[in-house]
């Protein structure tokens, strides 16, 4: 294809000099919200001393009101609100970029928020496997109207080693687990606080139990997605996501989890400092 | 549930007065885009001739960046970003602010942007069905692991009165027809510009074309969970959507398309100016 327009980013390739703009892009980081993708950008370019004498980062995407994008060094920060389907459209168009900027070795990693299960509300989890509701390691994918089924398996040493680098920060939990990837935050997570319930606290409990039984530590809505997309197209992935709350204990999430969220960006940004360390010499 | 905390919001029964803030809503009108929805209320208020003297609309959800909410007289306004997970979301938590509000005979139209199956790109689709990627009118949710079917038929005497009053508009196309709402917008929707495919343009054609004898007019992807969780809470409800292209002649989208998004805010608005000049005599 030789005009490529990107459109929920407002970039193309007859608009947008892509190699130019992206071509020395080593680190993609995503989540789901915007603000929190600014946040990231400004704390990684403070771990990389490449804070912008004006600290200003001007949104890459500021063409189009679906996504964001921040970019500083060797770092893209790019949101992909939240589900499956807005997480798709945004790998879709992002790794189409990477390719017209003909960007090599990219690792990508999701920074983002979760439910625990029997965790204390603040742990960081990196994702071994996506699982979906049933706990099963697979991601489908509709396809002309028949189901593909795609492998969720995240980048192994990758996951080692951001665990190795939380060791070393020592300032939060952190573990290795599954993550249950749902199309729906109420019903789908067994919630019963959404506008519908059909089901007791006790099947809600059954469920959440059989799923920590599976491996699950956390529940979200975008690593299965996010998982096979990055595998199909060969890209090194993890997904470093903290828990909210033990949905165990409860359903409800309140505004005085903000300073948690921050814990993935913190991991991340010392993980890509240390990379950068060593390539730098 | 005392204490109700609609966190994608950023408000809740204890910290808002929600009846006093929103006890007056009759319509809500639902999109994707955050700009569009701002645009939406500037629109509807010089319609009902309710323009703030200050010409300012206070994004009522200002505490979070997950959806904007913007409100002008019985009329509100609120985003919900692409897909059917974040679509759920946003639905979830408006159908308790409205249940906590005490709202009654509300009416909720979703307007938005779609692709189009053998319709000029402009024509305005008012869905009768919305239909899954095998053009079969239900919607799944995974409850505990399990999956449940909805219906997703929406209110056929809002959709018959809204073409009604596009034909005394007069100003644009507009038809009554099938909505297939899928997960994904590249393969999912038959997409050759991906940055995956695995099947060819006679595969594309072959199955928007078997989709079209179905009685599918448009391609979107939240009206399945809009039309089922909308009828389960007894709201009467319409999706308004826009064909931006015709996915017989092609798959990108441009920014070309921006004049043709207004229509369905110019159809909804004239729709509800009716609706409430018929109430006030």
């Amino acid at each position: 294809m030789k005009d490529d327009s990107l459109y929920h980013f407002s970039l193309g390739t007859t608009t947008h000099d892509l190699p130019a703009m992206f071509g020395d892009v080593k680190f993609v980081c995503v989540g789901g919200s915007p603000r929190r993708m600014k946040s990231f950008i400004k704390h990684i370019a403070a771990e990389l001393s490449m804070e912008d004498a004006k600290s200003e980062y001007p949104n890459i995407c500021a063409g189009t009101d679906r996504f964001v994008m921040y970019k500083t060094g060797p770092v893209l920060s790019v949101s992909h609100g939240m589900g499956v389907p807005s997480t798709g459209i945004m790998l879709n168009e992002l790794i189409k970029l990477l390719h017209h900027a003909q960007c090599t070795d990219v690792t990508i990693i999701r920074i983002g928020t979760s439910g625990g299960i029997g965790l204390a509300p603040g742990t960081v989890v990196i994702t071994k496997q996506a699982v979906d509701a049933t706990f099963l390691p697979k991601f489908e994918q509709v396809i002309l109207g028949k189901t593909v089924v795609r492998n969720t398996d995240l980048d192994q040493s990758l996951a080692e080693e951001l665990l190795q680098c939380s060791k070393e920060l020592n300032q939060f939990e952190t573990v290795i687990g599954n993550t249950m990837c749902t199309l729906d935050f109420y019903e789908g997570q067994a919630r019963l606080d959404g506008a519908f319930c059909s089901y007791t606290e006790k099947d809600k409990q059954d469920y959440l139990k059989k799923a920590n039984e599976a491996g699950v530590c956390n529940i979200e809505m975008e690593s299965s997605v996010f998982a096979a997309m990055c595998k199909l197209s060969g890209l090194r992935a993890a997904v470093v996501c903290v828990t909210l709350l033990d949905r165990l204990k409860g359903d409800q999430l309140s505004s005085s989890h903000e300073v948690l969220q921050q814990r993935p960006q913190i991991l991340v940004g010392s993980y890509i400092k240390k990379q950068e360390k060593n390539l730098t010499g």
